[in-house]
């Protein structure tokens, strides 16, 4: 087999890069560890900025996004009682984000790229990658049991934190950044409509909590967990209570209960691996990056590191530039430093550090009061929230 | 003796109430541990806020302020060799700061209480505080080794974080919030003209450094440095050099070397008591809370709490109204806990922390490629420095 880029990983970054790939004539085979079923029984983030709207439309997979995806203006922080909302559109110029699960942009992007007739290689077991710091990369695997060998031009690693892309570099070629939180997110998913039309981050005395959704229908809320602590030890009863003891009151009386269709802890943690490039081998997403779900950033990056290196393919395709490939890297990590430093910030702001003392509990607290009474400060929330210009 | 306000400390906190206070022709006393001489010997702070400016001008000592004082439109950061100069009259609609010496500021105050023949008590030994939970405080202290007593209405702590008046609040009545830097500055001072004619903040792999001045012809350098070090340790030449290497090469090269009038290392420490008021006793300033110098808001602060205090006296003694004295602790702690926020922000972007790995320097690096990005980032920076408003 050969193709012109060979995509390892068919999550929301993989799925993307192959339609943009596509759409510009660009030959691509995506590899797949997982079946496609599992892979759309993820519960991932949810809410996309400006710029990944853009790209999910030049990637022809807008549709359903303009009809079910619901347009936020803002949303609220709260800190013991008190409710603020920021104003995302009019600090931000009149940008906004949008709520669309990330289990829809995937299936979109499946459907799409099932409708161009692309190859897609569902539960490829065993894949390696070979040869790809020289001029003819090749990937190897095995298909039904079947060995297969695929040759490319590059490698783009689309598949995640745990994927084979990255464990691939040799160790020496790779510097990593790791911060580990103290705390996870036990979060529930249930087919109720929202305790709010807008998301509300709160930090609480009893530990941070978010309402978040999916749709107008479903709704997804966080609560702050202690590392240690196992999601079968929470009834949806005990979780609804934990929420509600976290949000202000007229938030807390707005949470409408029913049952979970999901119940699972999440670890938070902030990562990074530089550079994004080796040879002919490019990450993107999750396989070089992590951050935690705070300022709700993770999907949002995977798509900005497709935009740099789409348009880096398309370059060496149509002009035979190399500048794009070679400017990669720098390109994809100077943004993504930035969203990882707003992530950082966001988690710092409103959780509960369990070694932190009173000193950083006034801080977070002037932080907020000085949020609340500052355009400029305001402001730079709001232009990161919606996103960071590509 | 009887007076209506006894203020504690005659350094600039003290002296610009009592300015204040015998201008409106409110009764005051000051006592003062130390001499005159020693006071004016302190080497400290040198950039004044607009606000401290506006304060120093209504207390009738702005003349010498004017004329001798440097107005800073702008100072500059630098990270590794990259120099970015934030323009903070462009950033803040119009407000600047002022650099002038706390020494000079401490002269003027004293030579206009002198000429208005106000009494300061300098050597006053052994100075208690009586009865301030009561509706008649009163001090006692020995003048000359002659015991005295002095009654009055109120009492102002104006002596600083080792002084006595926040120590003689009960322990209980008290709730104190810390943090301890694990480095310290070591400060040089020379009869050299400034290396740069605004202030410039070096963040570089060996260390924090900073080119401060005093005047045009006196300046004020720092070198961060481990805790356990001793000022007797650094020659002048081995100082400069230091600095030097910390420094981007058009600032390094400006450096003027000379003899040190000065040289000494001073701890970072972040720290508030609260609340402000017990009964009777006010504290302002350091007696209530210190600040890491390098967002420059340790003298500015102490400014801002006299400016609430004496409004708050003015308002008891004219208008017999207690609204100001009742509402003066939270006054003066919303904003201290802000000026805490930017200090402790601006030592974490600038400093090396000894314990802190690779991620914390990504992330200081991506805040500074933010702010030189962000208008919005740089409009928040720029507004703590020139000062919140009162």
């Amino acid at each position: 087999m050969r193709t012109q880029v060979a995509i390892i990983g068919a999550g929301p970054a993989g799925l993307l890069l192959g339609q943009l790939l596509s759409r510009a004539g660009i030959d691509n085979i995506i590899l797949e560890r997982r079946s496609a079923d599992y892979v759309l029984s993820r519960i991932r983030a949810g809410v996309l900025e400006q710029g990944m709207v853009d790209l999910l439309h030049e990637a022809g997979v807008g549709e359903r996004l303009d009809h079910e995806g619901l347009v936020h203006d803002g949303f609220s922080l709260a800190f013991g009682g008190t409710l603020h909302r920021l104003d995302l559109k009019d600090l931000s110029g009149g940008r906004t984000v949008t709520v669309y699960g990330q289990t829809e942009v995937t299936r979109d992007l499946i459907e799409a790229r099932q409708a161009l007739g692309r190859p897609t290689v569902y539960e490829a077991e065993n894949v390696a990658l070979h040869d790809f710091d020289g001029a003819a990369p090749r990937l190897t695997f095995q298909e039904n049991g079947e060995q297969q060998e695929l040759h490319c031009d590059f490698i783009a690693g689309c598949d995640g934190y745990h994927g084979v892309s990255r464990a691939s570099v040799p160790a020496g070629s790779l510097q990593t950044f790791e911060r580990v939180y103290p705390f996870g997110w036990l979060g529930l998913l249930v087919d109720r409509p929202p305790a709010a039309h807008e998301l509300v981050y709160a930090n609480h005395e009893r530990g941070f909590a978010l309402c978040s959704m999916r749709s107008a229908e479903r709704s997804r809320y966080y609560v702050q967990v202690p590392l240690e602590e196992k999601a079968s030890n929470w009834s949806d009863d005990a979780f609804f209570d934990e929420l509600r003891r976290r949000l202000p009151a007229e938030v807390a009386e707005a949470v409408i209960t029913g049952p979970s269709l999901e119940k699972s802890i999440a670890p938070l943690r902030s990562f990074v691996a530089e550079p994004m490039r080796f040879g002919r081998l490019f990450l993107a997403g999750d396989a070089a990056h992590i951050v935690p779900p705070t300022g709700a950033k993770g999907l949002n990056l995977a798509a900005s590191d497709v935009r740099y290196l789409f348009d880096a393919f398309r370059e060496h395709y149509r002009e035979g530039s190399n500048a794009g490939l070679d400017g990669y890297s720098a390109r994809a990590l100077a943004r993504v430093w930035k969203a990882e430093r707003f992530s950082w910030w966001m988690t710092n702001l409103l959780h509960r550090f369990p070694e932190r003392d009173g000193f950083d509990q006034r801080i977070q607290q002037a932080e907020f009061d000085y949020l609340v009474h500052s355009r400029a400060a305001a402001t730079a929330v709001a232009e990161n929230y919606v996103g960071l210009p590509y």
